[in-house]
């Protein structure tokens, strides 16, 4: 399945998939709380794990990190997929592997690096079909979390009225084709570059995730929050009005109608709904 | 009128009286849009304006800036209220002046130094009354902005989820009570902090202003923006959920269904209606 056909993609997710959207900076010493999500959903001691530490200039050092974190907790099938050079993802090996694995871990570092290597490569398809089919349980911090889009904000500024040029927006992976993800998000201040970014997509739905922190998309469009910080939902699905389209790309943005929830540990989202799950201590609060 | 008279009022702001709430770093030298708005709202030059300088602790060198400027645009009648003391807000020259004011500009500085030289003075007693009977154009800038509010932020930090004890809370000068004015917005990073505000106060509503740009409230209770950056509303009017008052102070804050507008130059929000007033172009847009 190509990109643009991934963007056709009317779910968010498949039925079946879990896909952790972590804020970057997770916790990877102490309670390792989201790690560790990850690792039991991944099928815990039985798991199957491949790291992709593309993203990273130092990719043997953290794949290495995490290879230690994950060994540490009981897995014993471990994989880094240290892939420098697009060529390398044809390789037969890493498909293979790639086949019965049970969770993908990709690490920070830049998210055009990675896009640059893996996008619309064999591997990526074959790990895009599996995410999708459910057969993996897919994770990305940081730069990995950023690819989840169909759209992706490859950088951008902060301290500033929402203009068009306060974010760079490429093309991501299309794990999660109807967002678009920001983290390290309160802590870098990236409020007003993902209204930004909605602003010049409003078919989408911003999602931006603090440090250790994450949003983790369950079967049937669900977003569970786990970890320290906020997931903000910047949600234009009643937008009535924006000028970004009409504008230089440095004038401010004007947009009305945006639906704005910050969730924390425990809430949970309904994407296609897009509306809050209430739990009962809350729906009594 | 006491503050706590002035909390209890239903409607933002009498019918006639314009007040300008100006985000901070307003142009001062070249087209002086805003300042040029409030003078000409002021009576332009037949105006009498009274500027306060109290926030700061340059008294002089603020109050004399300001006096040049509205000099140079024409009015020929200027005071600068210099009070350093709450004592001399009694003193009957400031109060017969004011009586015959038709503007009155409060400066920069320091929120809380305003508050405590002001709050519940005769001064300010008479100074919110001829606010409300629409006698007086009002402006004020940072400091004099953040005053505005029944509920006021007096400080706070960035770059974290968002929490309550990012933002420091205390009681303003009540002008516009139902609002909480946040300046120097975009600028830096203080959406956080902004949520932070309302999740306290979900009765409220919450306008963040950038430098160089106003909020100006007009008479039947619309605001509109002048200026070169943008007017963010952060709406609880549907909020279903915040669990603020259940955590600790370190503790993120979940706050859902939240309303949220950009708005820029030219743009209207009507506040009883909490919503948009949308001109033609953009309804066709």
């Amino acid at each position: 399945m190509t990109q643009s056909a991934a963007n056709e993609s009317s779910t968010f997710s498949s039925r079946n998939a879990t896909i952790l959207v972590i804020g970057g900076a997770e916790d990877k010493v102490h309670g390792r709380e989201i790690l560790r999500t990850f690792f039991e959903r991944s099928g815990g001691v039985e798991s199957r794990i491949a790291i992709i530490p593309s993203a990273s200039r130092e990719p043997e050092a953290i794949g290495s990190r995490y290879r230690t974190i994950f060994g540490d907790m009981g897995a014993k099938n471990i994989q880094v997929l240290d892939i420098r050079e697009r060529y390398q993802s044809e390789d037969p090996i890493w498909q293979n592997y790639l086949d019965d694995c049970t969770g993908v871990f990709i690490t920070g570092g830049d998210q055009l690096r990675l896009c640059s290597l893996l996008a619309d490569t064999p591997l990526m398809e074959k790990l895009l079909l599996l995410v999708q089919r459910g057969d993996v349980t897919l994770a990305g911090t940081s730069a990995g979390a950023a690819i989840m889009g169909h759209h992706m904000i490859a950088g951008g500024g902060s301290a500033e009225s929402p203009n068009r040029s306060l974010v760079d927006m490429t093309t991501g992976l299309g794990f999660l084709p109807q967002t678009i993800v920001d983290q390290h998000f309160h802590n870098r201040n990236r409020m007003a570059r993902l209204i930004s970014a909605v602003s010049c997509h409003p078919d989408r739905i911003g999602i931006g995730i603090d440090e250790d922190t994450c949003a983790m998309f369950e079967g049937h469009d669900t977003i569970q929050v786990v970890g320290k910080g906020t997931v903000t939902i910047v949600d234009p699905g009643e937008m009535s009005y924006t000028n970004a389209k009409h504008i230089s790309s440095i004038d401010p943005i004007s947009i009305f109608n945006l639906r704005l929830h910050v969730l924390t540990h425990g809430d949970r989202f309904n994407l296609p709904q897009r509306s809050i799950e209430l739990p009962e201590q809350q729906m009594t609060a």
